[in-house]
């Protein structure tokens, strides 16, 4: 039985965005998996985290994931928090890569077999106003991608250059307006509906930007619209008024990209709260806990939307797709790896992902495929990698303010 | 006192669909009963079912009704499933067809007489499109019939020849849109409801084919419609979401043709989530089980809907007819022996279905009608149904498909 | 790919009790899986359900078990009992059995690898009397099994010989009196206690034998006995009566063995109304399902305790026993494919099912233990089982009756 | 068909207790039937809401029970009360009577037939102290009746002569002291369990003559006694308070003898709340009611322990016994026709009842036997219910008196 030998985080910005990458050796010589660990805002102290569990782990069957993560989650006495989890994540995913290597299968069986062949995907529009926005749906529906999140202006980000009514001295800044983005968005999306009917299924992200009341009301006013989803409508720490959003409307809800913590996405799943769970697979701990809350998802009558913006390195995007393929409740699959797509150019993963991780997954016709190689199917090409290093940014919109000059709060 | 001699189940397909009836012999010359235990899908299994409980009857006293249903229901231990229920209620309603026969009463008289003269029925409109639907609607009011249940196009049986954006090398098949098809649904409902204004009464039945968080939108947009009501909104899966779209609309829901188990329909109820009990009562367990949960439905405020398209047998049409004309919360009629109706022809019963089956209702100007005679009055000639030998194929609209390829799931 | 090329069910029963196992062949020579589909008390229902799935598999995909499972459950619309269960589970089980073998892995290692090294049993102890009682807990103790059921006397398995004060001209049959069983049990149980102290656990099981009311006040009796568990003290229809023991006692429960619908288990597991999910995992349809289900009782604190006595086949002991490595929450795996162990032997699997199932799991010290063959590691000689053809009986212990004569009802 | 042609009440007192009996005639000679409309407390009242019922009712068809018993339900516009409950019972259980006559099957037949012999029953046992209480329970068991209820001391029929703390200037009357009550009771019954073990099973009737925070702690004092119920521990205005019950203890529960409404027995039993429903039946209106209810039971785990002392007419005991012998559910039946059993002789109904209702049920060694007559199998000889004519007395168990002077309330 092989027995885990090394255990390191890689760290490498090809876009910029900071990448985690856990690479796992083992004592039989090219037996290795790759995990996700990537949480960019944090991205050093999540590697400090990986090399802590890397002497509780070295000489350990590489078989026994599921042991293996309970024990990497108690060892720490205090966990269910981004940095560990992430940590514990990029070993997880890696041992589920080393055991489809060593079974000679794609991760996708391991987990009961393929339920479709592809997985739908939604593919973020950001634009400056409705005609950039108008553009970049025509784009996406040439190329064959229906499900599309509309974000608008200022807002699509938080806000930027923000000139409103603040009070003297205030702080310079990200400022917004929370009601004016409601009703900014709301334009849009109706715009969006009138021009492009049926053919587009409409997204939109609040990103947590709204007081509760706000939200709730912002729900009910996209309820005409029939969007797809509305995601992060409320903060991870007002979630019990959800509730209140389910007595107004039937807006679609999705739900978790932030959550780390079994507390956040129990309740809301088996209270039928909320509709897509978009949990980033990694701030949970990996595939081990993921597969079993898509499962819990399953039986409660909830669909998956894992995350997959662009601070999911490749290794990440190639596992949510395996859960994907695998999962009866598969909703939908953000997949938006690039946060600017280039409108002359054909979508898909960015050159330079590609060129650091061979055997990316592929976007075709509004639809991502894995190839059917042994394990994930993807690999780290460490030399092209390290060409690309990380870079410490503080970053601008997790610091924006509401107009008296407030620190946003969730 | 009458003892049972023999029980067999005898199949035929006088309309190529599969029926089952158990027939029921006692040692007093000439008495025996009928019972219906149509599960068309797994006729084989009950079938068997039916045999193995043969040397378990055989001897026992035909009156002990009550009793017999219980022997029959613990004595597999195991229980509450479609097969064994099946076989379990073509014995329950034949003993009551033989009780009534002793009594010289309709068994209508057993439950305490008749309520109504006759039952009121929806029958089933299909089309192609508006104006196919249109024509159905006419033909089925100039015969009296005003409850209609609408379905429309390719949706109407779980989608035909979808040709959307599937992924490459997706398995060929049924393939349907879910939220195309609720478009579309409500599309046409509109326009029937403008064109006939009150004269009709809709139905819609979803047939289990969106996800939760579709139904639940998908109730609340035919609110306005003043539907009759909604059927099968959700699998029995997920039915803890009925709260989810009480909470949404008023939109009057239907549900039960799938269950088999108490555990679904006592807690819908019970607590008052449900407006219509639409069992398959063969399903259940048979006229035993039926008339408590009718009874549990009147103390509840609950109406009954029983199912009854061609995958019953007229044995069981007869029997939720008397069931029908007994009970106080009685609300529809489901009708619909023929999965076709020639718009050429009266309304009624298929004539190969009434040549294996003497006695059959009569429907006259949208109500069903039962006979006088002892028992359900409905008798089997078995040289007839000779005829129409069982035909062994694979349901396809039970492997519809979603657009991305997977199967539609519950 | 290799394709699914033969269903069928096999029939045996070398211990006079019918095992159904389901041989699934693939055109891939040599490579065929094993599933158990034991419905001993319907057993020749399965078999004809298991014929009716075999021309909806040939031909497919063996990986897709996931899919494949989905088609069969609801291919047949009607679902969710225990022929159609026992059936799906037979192929299910089998196409991972397969799965393993192609991937040269035990089933327990495609489930996230072992937890542990063995699962802990808990045996039955059926005893006339208190003596008798003492000498099997003895035996089992000697050989170092520690969790003991004990059921005794006449009501060990529903009563026998009872005599007791019946009206005139009742049916002969199986007697017992509830209120005298609660009393025999509990003095039975503080009879043990008090010879072996803590080095017994004590489980005990009602079989639903009791009225709502009295099991409330039987689960209340036995708390200061400190159980491990108490097992089905409500039969499936009345579980809504768990809440009312909850507020009663602390006496852990046992709950699920005669479960077949998603309906009986998530709401007592996800409402924490019982401590251990019993279900036969054949009768919920197989791996597949019963894999979700132990995730979710992880996600809420509830461990499992597989159904395992004599009408499990080995293939089915296998399987637990798979799931029990994998499991997080393992919490007790019943073990009894004998039904009486003879005192004088080593505990075991009786040797005539290890002559038809070469690789059975091995009771060591109170462990079972798996080998470590890929797939379940279990095999079948077809010659074997043809010398112990199936037996049509007519069971008894499920026609027990209560004083009055009337039958136990559940 | 037969039409109604006559209804009237005859009231008669062959035990000193006024009894009302219903006949309904029909067009057709000598086919009638016999219904129990007995009000003891408010009997000429009864008599005359019989009389107003006549003339809606005659012309009408005798097999429209149902819709019968709706017709007079409704008719009175305000309803649910004891007069006229008692009146459409009556009415309703003769109809019955008839339906039986005309089919040539007793009552149980067409309530699906016999699932017991004969039906157990438990009867009072009245006694100054616990030296009488002790001879009765030897006169009982001795003729196989194990089932007592135990009534101690001034207090068994709500006190009397009561000498205690009483304030100057209240009235003279019947007194009681609610907590002496309790110590006496609990003393009593401890006596008897000790006396007999487990021979007797014990029921307790408090006749609502605590405190709800009594009534609590009593149930909970009792807990240890292991009744086999406790009756009316609350008045019906205050049965919220079962809920605390449930909390505190898992004495089994019987309630409902007062009851008229449905706001009273469907909350109860849904709820689980109690164990035993304990209605008078024609306090609720008859079979067509009880028969629901009985049926609701059935499916939330709730057994039958219809009321049947001495101001219950043989009709009405036939009635009870019918239903007995048809419901899965029966637990148990009050059987004390004779309010003090004479010591002498052997237990059964009084020979002045059986002068006046031919066709008695027997009570043989514990059991109540019906004969197999059609209909209900008992009749009225007027010419000898005419010997016993009703008495207008003013009762005085009703009037009794807390130490204060107050009335005791409920």
């Amino acid at each position: 039985m092989p027995k885990i030998s090394r255990v390191r985080a890689i760290l490498t910005a090809p876009q910029k965005t900071n990448l985690v990458v856990v690479k796992v050796e083992t004592d039989q010589p090219g037996l290795y998996g790759l995990g996700c660990a990537t949480f960019t805002q944090r991205f050093r102290a999540v590697a400090t985290a990986v090399e802590q569990l890397e002497p509780l782990l070295v000489g350990r069957d590489v078989e026994r994931i599921e042991e293996l993560w309970q024990l990497m989650y108690q060892h720490s006495y205090w966990r269910n928090g981004p940095v560990l989890n992430n940590a514990i994540a990029g070993v997880d995913i890696a041992l589920w890569d080393i055991k489809g290597k060593m079974a000679g299968m794609p991760v996708y069986q391991l987990l009961g077999g393929k339920c479709r062949e592809a997985a739908a995907v939604y593919l973020h529009a950001q634009g400056r106003d409705e005609k950039q926005l108008e553009e970049r749906c025509h784009m996406f529906l040439e190329q064959g991608v229906h499900h599309i999140r509309i974000q608008c202006g200022e807002f699509a980000y938080g806000g930027r250059d923000y000139s409103g009514h603040r009070p003297d001295g205030s702080l310079p800044g990200v400022y917004y307006d929370p009601r004016a983005y409601m009703r900014l968005s709301l334009k849009t999306m109706e715009h969006i509906r009138k021009v492009f009917g049926d053919r587009v299924e409409i997204l939109h992200d609040v990103h947590e930007r709204l007081s509760c009341a706000d939200a709730v009301d912002f729900a009910k006013q996209c309820e005409s619209l029939r969007l797809f989803f509305l995601e992060d409508a409320l903060p991870p720490e007002n979630i019990d008024w959800f509730a209140n959003i389910r007595q107004a409307c039937t807006t679609p809800l999705a739900m978790g990209e932030l959550f780390n913590n079994p507390r956040e996405w129990i309740p809301l799943i088996s209270q039928r709260l909320i509709d897509f769970m978009r949990m980033h697979i990694t701030q949970m701990g990996g595939l081990t806990p993921a597969r079993k809350v898509a499962v819990m998802g399953e039986l409660f009558g909830v669909r998956t939307a894992w995350h997959g913006p662009g601070d999911v390195s490749p290794v990440g995007h190639m596992l949510n797709l395996h859960l994907d393929l695998a999962s009866p409740n598969f909703g939908i699959q953000e997949f938006s790896p690039n946060y600017n797509w280039d409108p002359d150019k054909k979508l898909g993963m960015d050159e330079r992902l590609q060129e650091v991780f061979p055997g990316c997954p592929e976007l075709r016709n509004g639809y991502l495929y894995a190839n059917d190689n042994p394990g994930l199917g993807i690999d780290l090409d460490e030399s092209a990698a390290a060409k690309y290093p990380p870079i410490d940014i503080l970053d601008e919109w997790t610091q924006s303010r509401l107009p008296d000059g407030s620190l946003h709060r969730p």
